[in-house]
């Protein structure tokens, strides 16, 4: 089995790109990619996208991509698993390389979300749609009643949600790729229109346009490459019913527990080896849940632990310094790659001013819908 | 390296199925395909589908079907290259085997078309949208182009044309899971509705609803599930621009011509080696530029090939003992893997009333839009 590096990063700013169409943004991302990566070519390429045949009523668009990047002939399939497709395509593409079959492949994500459709009729496509999506429930609604079960159990209060965004936002105002790039403070978001009780605008990640690429190769290639050379220690996905009603604790997301123990058990690492973790907050109450699933906190313990500073820029395991979803913006489909690509800036020290001084281990959470699905990586900057 | 085998396969009648949904369907191709091969679990799932969003306004569905199947857990993820969704799923199975991730895998396909919508649009996204499907043109229109370009370079009759569907209805009149299995004539072919010059509604392949699944594994576990042991000697991906235009001859398809030519070399075979051969028969005029692209017939000479009787049971060379995607039916995504599962069937001898006798070598050639994408396989029964 052939270990497996990520050598190359690109990702277009995240945004209402309203003059960029959805190959016009990959493109741009991929060729980013590239030119980091100084590879000469691609052997195969993935695509991430949730759901550009409702977005842009264009599917099949691994090879119309491979095409618009000027690389019509190779292997070029899209992947999909909802809001989890970017990091399905990244795992997609170690696969591919860990197998042999490939040795320098393209894993990139892109979501056009802007360009005139309803597109909270497509997102609810993530969910059930004969159980749930059919009857008019769409993510706020789903993401507001695990917030509420988890205030009634374990106490948590709309000011730890707060200060999720708030935390992002300051974050994401020192990303310069990044949605928003405003701060924010909790009076702000607990003031914010109402959108689904107890979740607030401020609590909710925005529509974006955006692409991010990756190239992962095999750390012999890699090395040859005169970069840090960013290995992926663990590459796991996990499943469970995408449907709300047939998880027993409405406070839980097995998929992700179930991915975060593969991902651990690969690396032969725990969370409290990571000095950095890029999660999927697609809601405020989504990071929290996350970071107890994840090991990083005990249980119920996530929102006083957001509070406390412990996951900001200098705290003991900054999360999200990328922004998160929340103010970096959520491309449906890019996302997941984007989440790579924070961390390996992290891990070779490219950050800039979000830079998380010595970071060596980084991971990253990726999940679909209200978390039917989960991709978690795990990566180490080699010394 | 590890080699590679196929070990189970199941699949729905292909046909206008009122009564039951996307996730029936799939359960039922998969649960089949499960007791075929006599494994007691699955360690991860890849499903075909070109628009669950669009056809039935349902993403996620990896993770939804894993659920339905009982195994909500696993990695699952879907796969869409349009018409090529089912062969890039059983590709992506190939490489998870491969790469040793995983050691039993699920790959299946499927389609829910007959549902309620716009189906000539769902399908036309496959096509490029800004420069195609935006100004009109939808399939029947493209391949027509094809048509009319083949004919006026080599010389290629209407009555050639007719001669592929008549052929693939007389091997579907045997195959008991066949949408159609009546006979049609020259005659009917000829004098059936006009779709677009010179295509007639008997040259098309149907809106179909219907899901396929195999079981791929190692070629060290096959052994040990007392089945003849299936093979994959090649699985091979190619690309091209999926708009019309790009193509500097219409009577080409590159990616097959390139997905064939990589298949060939791995497999360490030449055309004349097979024993049976299943085309992606979208449309009649497909099936004879795809036996040129694949080296099964000098260039220019396909319709005299289909005329004389080399194709049919019983010929030189039987291309589409299914049915092919005309008689057997063609729900998108699950088509991929059904042509795998005919060829698998011929090997291990149970194809019934249609079997090609003595077949140990066949290939299967699954191809998205206008030839923008194509997966090829290349299966060997050990002796």
């Amino acid at each position: 089995m052939r270990e497996v590096a990520i050598v190359g990063v690109g990702m277009t700013p995240f945004g209402e790109l309203w003059n960029k169409s959805l190959r016009d943004l990959f493109v741009e991302a991929a060729l980013e990619a590239i030119d980091d990566a100084g590879v000469d070519r691609i052997d195969s390429l993935y695509v991430g996208s949730m759901s550009p045949g409702l977005f842009v009523a264009q599917e099949h668009i691994g090879s119309l991509l491979a095409d618009y990047l000027g690389m019509a002939g190779i292997p070029a399939t899209r992947v999909e698993s909802a809001c989890a497709s970017g990091g399905a395509a990244v795992r997609m593409a170690v696969l591919d390389v860990m197998s042999g079959a490939s040795d320098i492949v393209l894993a990139g994500g892109v979501e056009k979300m802007t360009d005139g459709v309803d597109t909270t009729f497509a997102l609810a496509t993530a969910a059930d749609q004969e159980y749930e999506a059919f009857h008019g429930i769409t993510f706020p609604g789903l993401y507001a009643m695990i917030a509420r079960a988890h205030m009634e159990k374990y106490g948590t209060t709309r000011e730890h949600l707060a200060d999720v965004a708030v935390k992002n936002h300051e974050h994401g105002a020192l990303n310069p790729k990044a949605q928003y790039r405003n701060r924010i403070t909790r009076e702000q978001v607990l003031q914010s229109t109402m959108v689904a009780d107890p979740l607030r605008l401020l609590d909710c990640s925005p529509i974006t346009d955006g692409a991010a690429a990756v190239i992962v190769t095999t750390v012999e290639l890699a090395k040859k490459l005169g970069k840090p050379v960013v290995k992926v220690k663990a590459s796991a996905q996990a499943t469970d019913a995408i449907a709300l009603h047939a998880r027993k604790d409405l406070t839980r997301i097995p998929a992700v527990e179930k991915a975060a123990q593969k991902a651990y058990k690969q690396a032969g690492i725990g969370p409290e080896d990571l000095n950095l973790v890029e999660v999927h907050d697609c809601f405020t109450i989504a990071e929290l849940v996350v970071m107890e699933e994840l090991g990083l906190v005990e249980r119920g313990k996530a929102g006083e632990a957001v509070s406390s500073g412990m996951t900001r820029l200098g705290g003991k395991l900054p999360i999200n310094t990328s922004g998160g979803l929340k103010a970096k913006g959520h491309p449906v489909g890019a996302t997941g790659v984007a989440q790579v690509i924070e961390v390996v800036l992290q891990l070779r020290g490219e950050a800039g001013e979000r830079q998380v001084s010595g970071a060596r281990l980084g991971m990253t959470q990726n999940m679909g819908g209200s978390g039917g699905s989960c991709v978690i990586h795990i990566l180490e900057v080699e010394s």
